[in-house]
């Protein structure tokens, strides 16, 4: 078993840089503090006998050797930036979780086969620079590294400025690591796990995303003296396209999600009716069909709204990911070493997008999740038990283990 | 009558301090640019033999004496601060072309009994220091000087403390100075007086106004696994406001509007359902009974919205006046002005709120209207002829000059 007061002490260390408002973090990637979360995190690796590699889209990889100089690596990882709100866990818990099974082996004097590899994936959130998983994206070839250099944040710096900034543009080519295996190991943001009450949640899919940008054109005028009849309202088109989205997922149920989370009004003024209105519609489902499905019918509705209004239209997807099934053998492993430790489990979809589901298009990858309280999450009341923090870690360890064979 | 290119040149040059993005301006309250354009407006009030007093709020009072020391003076004013993307006439037009009547009867050597008095009313707007109108609701007596300069921008900022920084904390006490009569000139900023071909606007009343902020607490939350049913969705709920204001707006027709300019999101990120939601309701009519109706409606409609979701609900009044009828004696005498230069007019309603609503507490009080193309104002693309800007000029100098008394 892993020690779960050394994991508890470095996730409560971890949290003191980039703290938040209300007792969570705003470590946004790319920050100040992000670069102060990744010294600490080297600095951890290094003391444990790991070396570090960095990819040209500022991933870091701490590498523990195996015995067979041919055998690839078994990666776990996850990220340690968060939302601008976010909570100590998300992420952060998968990163030092993984650092916990290497000082736990090396407690043991454990070799193993294969190496193992501790990776921090640059910009999982997407909060500051759309879209999410980012950096496990370029890596998996879903996205160009020219792409990936020229998205921008509010403020219109870039992603390849600032990660030449804070210091963390790596040389390594990216995608040139070949992965025997992916763990990733997380808090569910979800309420299943509490409500079930089981301490594992063993990851089968992860269901499939689209963020949807609209930007609506209305015309800016007086919201005094423009008469109803001669507005282009485009908060007004915007309103109608949340309650539809809102309509489409309710009509999905189960297993479908959909709702708004960013939204900008141009000038933002109380007196002047909106000329621009940009935000981002977020579906999700496990079923391809029903993704494909919400999405056709939300922009044919969109359009239809914005028609009626004569206000402007255009959508950009600025973040997608299918459904993903997670490699069966993996997913077996994880079921087993739940079992064999005695705790309670059982299969889950994820709700979220993970580092994992890139990297299940180049290696066989799955995940293991622990519960969080109320299922909150992307909030800084995100919060966890010591004792769910370090049943997920032993199960990872186990799982580990066995796949990097001693 | 007076100069037109002469009237025109100091709009265009008033109109390169605070350049906009799209050809209009960006000259808020208390920023540099406003404190450019002030010094501009002084050097050519001096320039013009006319001595400045300012007051506590930072207004400017301009001075041309007249001739019997006991008569209260004539005053002419409007405001030279503007949207974030504000046109070059919004204000501007009134406050140059009380400049351009001083300068026409300064070349005519005009003397009146009644000294005459330019002002530039401070943070008319209300785009950066909610409430519009501030410093004359402040001068006549509305609001107390405390609650003006506690106001806060979106930075945080008081009105205080930018006021002090830009130089133009005056001394005159508010509202020590009584008015014999106060004219203001302000483009029509709605379509009517284009429509109906009229160069001059005769402004019988100004409508009513409630600013409604809301603020709604939502559950911040996963968009992606937060299933629906555990969603307390503030965007929601804010949608579903912005849907029931335009339906009771379009309910009141004719004589009424309503709307919403500004939204903030919190914390505004694509993955996260907003935990908080603030935004500004505008509602409009010059009927005292429908602007109550409206407001009870609005406030009961919304509670019930936010009830049936969960969601949090908090309304405040950041900004108010009922409506106003002008002075009958003052009216009358613009009217005539038109009537004598020939100019084709119509009695009109101001769709939007101007200093003069304020000034009409303390004095008789009226406006000049002049046609604006397509009704546009708070667009940086809101035009006027110079045509159209001399003929209300000219109706100003003689109105002003029949009441100031040769
Ligand atoms: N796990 C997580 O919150 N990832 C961010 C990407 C997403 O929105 O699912
Ligand atoms: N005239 C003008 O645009 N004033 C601003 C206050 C309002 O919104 O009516």
């Amino acid at each position: 078993r892993v020690d779960a007061d050394r994991l508890w002490d470095s996730l409560m260390q971890m949290a003191e840089i980039g703290p938040g408002i209300a007792g969570g973090n705003n470590r946004q990637t790319l920050t100040d503090a992000d670069a102060e979360g990744r010294s600490l995190f080297a600095t951890w690796c290094r003391d444990a006998g790991m070396t570090m590699g960095v990819d040209a889209m500022g991933t870091m990889f701490a590498t523990r050797p195996g015995t067979d100089p041919d055998a690839l690596p078994v990666y776990v990882g996850s990220h340690l930036d968060t939302q601008p709100t976010g909570g100590k866990y998300d992420g952060v818990l998968g990163v030092l979780a993984g650092l916990e099974v290497v000082r736990t082996m090396n407690d043991l004097g454990l070799k193993t086969k294969h190496p193992v590899v501790i990776t921090n994936w640059a910009n999982e959130e997407g909060a500051r620079f759309a879209p999410a998983m980012l950096a496990s994206g370029v890596f998996a070839g879903v996205h160009t590294l020219d792409y990936a250099y020229s998205r921008k944040d509010p403020d219109g710096k870039t992603y390849g400025d600032e990660l030449k900034r804070i210091g963390w543009l790596g040389e390594e080519e990216m995608g040139a690591r070949k992965m025997h295996a992916y763990f990733e190991y997380h808090i569910e943001q979800g309420p299943i796990l509490e409500a079930e009450n089981k301490a594992i949640g063993v990851v089968t899919h992860c269901q499939g995303l689209w963020w949807l940008e609209f930007t609506l054109t209305g015309r800016e005028a007086h919201t005094g003296s423009t008469p109803m009849a001669l507005r282009v309202n485009a908060g007004l088109a915007m309103s109608r396209i949340v309650e539809m989205v809102q309509t489409v997922a309710m009509g999905e149920q189960p297993g479908a999600v959909g709702g708004v989370g960013q939204v900008f009004f141009s000038p933002n003024s109380r007196n002047v009716l909106p000329g621009k209105v940009v935000f981002t519609v977020d579906i999700r489902t496990p079923d391809q069909a029903k993704l494909d499905r919400m999405r056709a019918t939300i922009e044919a509705e969109a359009a239809r709204i914005c028609e009626d209004l004569g206000v402007g239209y255009a959508v950009e997807a600025v973040g997608h990911f299918d459904p993903i099934t997670f490699d069966p053998t993996l997913v077996s492993t994880v079921r087993t070493a739940a079992e064999k430790l005695g705790l309670s489990h059982m299969d889950i979809i994820s709700g979220a997008g993970h580092d994992a589901c890139w990297a299940a298009k180049v290696a066989p990858a799955t995940m293991i999740m622990c519960p969080c309280v109320g299922g909150l999450s992307h909030n800084e009341a995100e919060e966890i038990s010591k004792d769910w923090a370090s049943a997920g870690c032993d199960v990872l360890f186990h799982a580990v283990v066995e796949t990097a064979e001693i």
